[in-house]
């Protein structure tokens, strides 16, 4: 039986959210059991008796690391809150992965100094799973901020485990690795970037050469391989530019008089599909990848649906044996 | 009088949107000349005579460089291309400024190595300016790519060559300048973030912190500076988030049956309102700042209107002197 440590006490919608996700995902993982850590008389009184059985349990905690806790600091400090004793209980082997909704400075600290490094992985990496536009499609982006300084090693590795999730968590057959650059030929970018492609070029992954800011979302790329620091910007600035059009057009709707009112209101069902389709939650969350189990963040604002999305997706993590992979792999 | 020199040649809908724009926006500028290089029959074939005054020349070329020629080897090779001789004419003292719809590399090549830097200037930096989601806001952002490794040096400069031209351009009083950065604190970054944080957190402009790349659109800063690598993947994910949630909404409208298709029609003066709003042709081109000149790019599909404003923009920069300022300031 895989099981998952969740940390039930992170994100806005919480506990609530948490254990709505959870209830309505277990019968759909029958060889799962799912740990929710947190304010346990809370938790308790959102789940209906008869569901607490082998696949379901609650252990009490009793601090909560919040949003704006300094991320190193406040899990040396804040031994019993739900996040460093669920990220405890996969260290000693007790739970296989780690899920949170909560700081992720927190989360990645956890991950690294709690749940400790693979061997022979240099640096932990950020790996969000984000649609692109060409129909049912999606693309992964390592790093997105695990890391603000990167070497070309890090890059590497984090192109091959990015390679590794394509392909068997996400069932891309020989996933197309592109490099994070400002222009499309070999020579662009400063020296680290051209260090890297032409490792890259040299190596065995499936490089398919630069990628620009502009093409992220075309779907050209299974596995974008990115400095931590420019793949935050990236990430950050797409997230914000989709924030700002999806509520300036929410404005130009109701603002342009009772016509265009009415229209907006006859177009609900396509504006929702597109919402939909470039609604990052679905995608499941983000995974720490590098650690010795899976580590798991995803939106504080997440609702139920989306984190049944995300258990989803671990769940999928575990049972592909991906951590063994990478252990196998670098650890040699 | 001042003088503009304009390659006719440049981008998809040359000469024909160059010379409309010209033509609409010279009764609004009696103290500017204007001369377009290219191909003089077909740029005369498009001007009634009566134009062809004080204000309107032509300067016969004859060659183009392409958008897929090597910068740097093409301002070397086609001597007479309608950029070179443009670039020359504003060398010489012939013209005030250049502006191209072409090759964005070779148009940089073309200020720095044939206008040349200005001095003190460590390295010229290329300026859009974008707009924001707040009322009639919008922002600079300095650099977006005119290079790949960053200085702090250079970072400075710009923040500061931003600053006077949000001030003397846009008319903003104290601008606001924030730092692109990968979190909030002062302690974010790289290195090099580091150290610019920290040199600007002690210099003389309004530096209001960093800035992460999901508020670069909310219009909290008016200049931000930042390193040409992380700015150029910022600026193209802006762009292409942009342009993938306009087209997938475009789609969603048309293929969701005809009630939605009904409601797509009544609600397009909101969305024609929107696409405006984020129209960043609407807010000039983009500038190199720090030589000796404004050199300004503007897209390759801009139509005759976004040139229109981008030739008001060229001259209201030469009109507040902005070179001299930056000669007195740098060249000290």
């Amino acid at each position: 039986m895989r099981t998952i440590a969740i940390d039930a006490m992170g994100g806005e919608n919480a506990p609530k959210a948490i254990v709505d996700a959870v209830l309505k995902v277990k019968p759909e993982l029958p060889e799962t059991k799912m740990v929710l850590f947190g304010d346990e008389a809370k938790i308790k009184a959102l789940i209906p008796a008869e569901q607490l059985d082998d696949q379901l349990a609650i252990v009490n905690t009793t601090e909560v690391i919040a949003d704006e806790d300094e991320p190193v600091k406040a899990i040396r400090s804040k031994k019993d809150s739900s996040m460093v004793v669920a990220a405890n209980y996969v260290k000693q082997g007790k739970a296989d992965a780690l899920l949170s909704l909560g700081n992720t400075g927190a989360l990645l600290a956890s991950g690294i100094f709690i749940i400790g490094r693979i061997k022979g992985i240099a640096r932990p990496g950020l790996m969000p799973t984000l649609p692109a536009s060409s129909y049912n499609n999606e693309f992964n982006i390592i790093d997105v901020g695990a890391n603000a300084k990167s070497k070309a090693e890090y890059i590497l590795q984090w192109a091959k485990m990015g390679t590794f999730y394509a392909e068997k968590v996400r069932g891309i057959k020989n996933p197309r690795v592109a490099l994070l650059n400002n222009g499309a030929e070999s020579d662009k970018g400063d020296d680290l970037h051209q260090e890297v492609y032409q490792l890259l070029a040299e190596g065995s992954l499936n490089f398919i050469g630069n990628i620009e800011g502009n093409e992220l979302m075309t779907g050209k790329a299974d596995v974008v391989a990115t400095d931590g620091f420019s793949g935050n910007v990236a990430l950050k600035s797409i997230e914000g530019m989709s924030s700002v059009l999806l509520h300036s057009l929410k404005d130009s709707l109701l603002n342009n008089g009772l016509f265009t009112k009415l229209g907006a209101l006859m177009i609900k069902g396509g504006i929702n599909e597109m919402r939909q389709k470039y609604d990052t939650a679905r995608h499941g969350g983000a995974v720490l990848l590098g650690v010795n189990a899976p580590v798991v963040k995803t939106h504080g604002r997440s609702g139920a649906r989306a984190i049944y999305y995300t258990l989803k997706q671990v769940d999928k993590i575990l049972k592909e044996n991906l951590i063994s992979d990478f252990k196998n792999e670098f650890g040699k």
